[in-house]
Parts: C-alpha cells; structure tokens; sequence
C-alpha cells in the first residue's frame, strides 16, 4: 500500500492506493478513521463491475447514475439528492462515489451542497480520474452553456486507488488518461515521462498494477503540490491547465462526442508545444519530447474535420479568461509558463500545422 | 453609518447600515474597497422599488426572478447563472443581490457554485432577510421533500443593509420579522427585548429609521457572536434555531401557504418556551417574557385548523437532527440550551394547548 496526505483548507486527507481495496472498503474506511459511507453512487457501468462490491463491503445502499459526460448534470444531482433524503441521510453522514471522473465530480458537488455539506469519500476508477479528478477538490456539473460552469471546491475526506479496477477500463479510456500523465510529468516529474516511455506500451503482467501505483501516486504527488498551494486556482494551480485550452475548445467544437477529454488534452499538448516553441519557451528537444510521449499514445481521433473558426470560437469561451483574454499555460524547457497570451489567429494557425500532420 | 465586521472562514466581511446606501452603491461598495457588481439580482416585486436604482447606481444590468419562496429553486438558479454566462462574467467578478432572504439565499447559493464561486454582496430589504438570512453565510434552495436542502455555506464579501427599504415592506412582513428580532435578543441580548418593546408598535416618523438601525445591528451582533464560533453548525449556531424546530414543521404542514417563516417562529417560540417551563430550564416569568414579546406581534396566522399528527410527522424529517432524533433548543431563564430531546409525544401535547390557546 501506497498512501500520501494532500491538503486543503478543509484540512488534510489522505489518499491511499491499494489493489484490491474496492472489495475490502468496509475495513479501508475504518483503518483510516473515517465514518463508513452510508449510500455508495456509480454509474451504470461502474456499479455491476465495482459499485457492488465496494456497497456489499460497506453494508451501503448502491445508486446507479446514467453513464456518460452528458448526464453530468443537475438532473443526476437532484436525483442523488432524492435517495439520499429517502435514505434518512444527515448532516453527520459521509457518502462515496465509485467511477469515473464523471462520477466523482457530480457525486462530490452533490455532496457539497447536501444539507451545505456532507463527507465524502472518492474511489476513482478511470486512470484520469485517479491522477486527476478525484484529487484537489474540484467538483461540478456541466450546464447547457458548457462543461463544469457550476461546482464548489468540495475535498474528498479520503481517496481510495485500487489499480486492478484498471483492469476492466477500456483500452482507449487508459491511453486517454495517459494524456494527463505525459501533462503532470512535464510539470513536475521528468522522471516519471522516462518511467512512462518504459511502461507504455507495456508488459500487462504481474508487475503491472505496481507499475500503475507508481505512475499514479507520482501524478498525484505533483498535483497535490500544485493544488495546495493554490487550492482556489487564483494563480499555479493554473499550471494544471497545461494542455486543456485546446482540449476543451475541441471537445466543444466537437460536442463532446468526438473526443475522451484525455484525447483532447493530448491534441492540445501538442498544439501547446508548438505555441511554447514559436514563443521562445521551449527548445526542439523539448517540443520533440512532448511530441514522442503524445506518439505512444496513438492513435487518437482525427482533428482533420474539425473547423479552425468553431475551435477559434470556442477558446473565446474558456472559463480560464480575464478581461484581458484568455490565459494559455505553456511549455518551457523546465517546467510551465502561466498567463501566455497567444493571439488568436496564431492558435489557428497552430492548429492549422497540426491537421496537416494528422493527414499525413 | 453604523458597520460591524462578522468573521467567517473566507475572511471577514463588513455590514454595513446606512439610511438611503440603496440608491448610491456605486459610491458605497467604492469606499468599502469591494469591486463593483456587474449583476444586480431581485425579485419582480423588489426589483422595480430597490434593484433599479441599486443597478442603476452601480452601473449593472438587473436581473428579476419570479417571486415567493416557490421560486427558491434550481431553476432560478439555472436562470441567474444563464444570465451571468450570457453576460461574460467571469470567476474575478462579482454580483449583488437586492431581496428578502428568498432572493439572498437564492442569489448567494448561485455565487457560490458559478464558476466554483464568485464573490458576492448582500442587500437585504426585509427585516428577516437583514436580521437574519444575509449574515452567517447560508445560502441554499428547496427541493421538493423540503426547504434548504440544497445550499453551501458561502458568505457575503459586503452586508449594505438600507432601512429606508423597510418603508416598502408589508406591514405583515415587518411583524414576521420581529419574530427573529425577539429570538435573537433571548439568545443574547435580553436589553434589546426591552427596546422591542417599547418600540413596536412603535411610533413610524422622524426616529423610525434610527431606531432600526439599532435594532438590526444590535440582532447582528449576537448572530455574529454565534455564527463566528461556529460557522458550520457543529455546535452553539444551533442556538439560533431556537423556535424554529416546530416553525419549520407548522410551514411543511401546511405546505409553505399559510404562514410566513417569521410567523411560524413566534409560534415555535410559544411552543419552545412552554417546553423550556416543562423541563426545567426556564422560569414562569421567562415563559411570560417570551409570551410577551410574541403577544406584541399579533395577530399571527391561526393554528387552530392543523393537524397535530402533520406536525408530528414534519417534525420527524427536521434536518437538525442526528441518529438519536432531533435536536431542540430550548430556552433557559439566562439564554438557551442545545441538543434537548423532546418525546414527540410532549411536543404534540404543547402544540395541543397552544392550539387552545388560540381558540380563546
């Protein structure tokens, strides 16, 4: 068992990784302290694969949601809301969410405004929502006008990474949430891209969900360093970012059908070295080694349909923005610059460079 | 001018009371160092007496909700935070709600989830609202099985409290306040019964607005005093639920129509009183005290034709409570005292003479 201690202006939780812990929840929960969640959520998908075991273990009532980015809405909140009041659920209650990043996002906002408040604890399954979602407090639902436009910054109370849940993830889902990886490695943990060139494409045998830990705690070390500086995101946390400019203004351009977020962040790593390269940030060997960890983690969707204006359009949307525009983080040698101003006309042109590589 | 400053933890905040700051608060959140609102949010009803010249002031754009308590929902929410994406805001701006405690509840829930949270500021225009719903940081909205379920706890950045916005208030609204007045001075300001009572039904001329003021500031300083120790209701903020347990189930039970939530107060606090006598707590002139004060109120929406089984079972869903029933708080000869158990049984048996009481 691997564990770490992230912290918060709630006060510090641990997040702790353990193959297998899914099934032995009821013990996790009390060796850490924590009271035992009395309703466990998941998705459709999920909940038969590890929503029910993690509920038998817990004694808990199990909800499944609908599965899918699209139902990360209010009508998923209201709807856990309602069994949770059914269930005689108080104010002293803690609940907990198994699944994805979809999951742990709209079961964490629901746990932050229920009653003003509850507990609760995070079993991430996808690799995204290990190294990403579930860790840093962000939680939310996405509203007609866009993703994740309504949340709270709503910590976890514990954190549970159980890799063998890994093990039921499609194949596209994990080489998604690889995009994230190669992003948090070349924020804070060059080392861990070397690990990461090793281990991808990989040898799935025994050593396997050892591999996975390492990867994912390593990730986790570096956001919980960038997060608890700047839990708010006023400024570093910005870092995170890295990537996601594009990412985001091609899954909306794309109606969010086209892409897992994670494939979108890789175009968009992409697109970022380029800008970090033609902005003086970033040197050849740089631009070249975000280039070859992205390559290991083809094939990705094509970009070739999509309209330069709609992707222009869309990164005028971006939550990230001040009066002054929006604020791209980019690439350097060492690390990220925060608070880039790229023109517009300069992304279009980038992204211009980019079809016509994927052509190719 | 008077101004408090109320801790919370995001900070401190200031109120602020200032006869007329309605209609110049563009200069008034200038001097307070808070940057200007670019929304104005209140109701169909406040909205052309107060929100015109507080938007016009400010130089904002005002939004009207539908009014009543029904609205109190997420599809208001859904439509302010519409609003503010139409409008460009973004996660550095901030908003103003002009209201009672409805649109205060409404608006400051909605701040608080735009974005994962925008700063706002409250101007209050009811008595209740400025007693009571815009200090202390609990903002929320109903859901079909009951009121505040849903909600955060995100205080205001700035409290601008306007008692010339009392001149527009329903007579009726104006005496449902004072239900609160009457309980926040048992808690902890018995000097300002005697204020209350000799001055309401007081004369309305040249004083009045003097005479609020003082009022409402002196009720603010003993919220604070509560709220500051315990912002997140783990304990001693409990005492400010003091009449509101039967309050709460007398408006359940009759389905949010028959009473307004300061007129269902003065009855919980008859009711609470009588249990206080009951179980030792409180003397005979405390319960007169109290029957006193409340008496002054009158006339308060007849209880005669409810159901006490209704009651006994609204009671049951209170949200104070915890695995061993609810919580009551009663009042004692010098104050209050928390977590007191009351057989449901006994609260039926009060209400029951109460009941007769009001046949009289």
């Amino acid at each position: 068992m691997r564990r770490m201690t992230v912290d918060s202006e709630r006060g510090p939780y641990e997040v702790i990784a353990e193959a297998g812990a899914v099934t032995r929840l009821g013990a996790v929960v009390d060796e850490e302290g924590v009271e035992r969640p009395r309703s466990v959520v998941s998705d459709t998908t999920v909940g038969p694969l590890w929503g029910e075991p993690a509920a038998r273990s817990l004694g808990s009532v199990l909800i499944e949601l609908d599965d899918g980015e699209v139902h990360k809405r209010w009508s998923s909140v209201e709807n856990v809301l309602a069994h949770w009041l059914d269930g005689g659920l108080h104010r002293g209650d803690s609940v907990l969410a198994v699944g994805g990043g979809v999951i742990t996002d709209t079961v964490g906002f629901a746990a932050a405004i229920f009653l003003r408040g509850v507990s609760w604890v995070a079993v991430p399954t996808t690799l995204l929502a290990m190294v990403d979602a579930a860790v840093g407090g962000k939680t939310g639902i996405n509203l007609e006008q866009g993703k994740n436009l309504a949340g709270a910054f709503w910590p976890p109370r514990l954190v549970v990474i159980d890799v063998e849940t890994l093990a039921t993830l499609p194949e596209r889902e994990l080489r998604a949430g690889m995009a994230e990886v190669v992003k948090t490695a070349w924020i804070g943990d060059r080392e861990l891209l070397k690990l990461i060139r090793l281990e991808w494409p990989a040898d799935q045998s025994s050593q396997r969900a050892v591999a996975w830990e390492e990867i994912v705690m390593r990730c986790l070390t570096v956001k919980a360093r960038v997060v608890s500086d700047d839990e708010r995101e006023v400024g570093k946390r910005a870092a995170l970012n890295l990537g996601h400019t594009l990412g985001h203004a091609l899954e909306a351009a794309t109606g969010y059908r086209h892409f897992l977020h994670g494939e979108a962040v890789a175009w968009g790593l992409l697109a970022a070295a380029r800008l970090g390269r033609r902005h003086g940030l970033l040197g050849a060997d740089g631009e070249g080694a975000i280039a070859a960890a992205v390559s290991a983690l083809q094939p990705l969707p094509a970009i070739a349909g999509i309209d330069a204006d709609a992707v222009r359009a869309h990164i005028g949307l971006d939550k990230k923005k001040d009066h002054a525009g929006v604020r791209w983080v980019l690439p350097t040698d060492d690390g990220v610059a925060l608070d880039q101003r790229v023109p517009a006309d300069e992304v279009v042109e980038v992204f211009r460079e980019l079809k016509e590589l994927s052509i190719s």
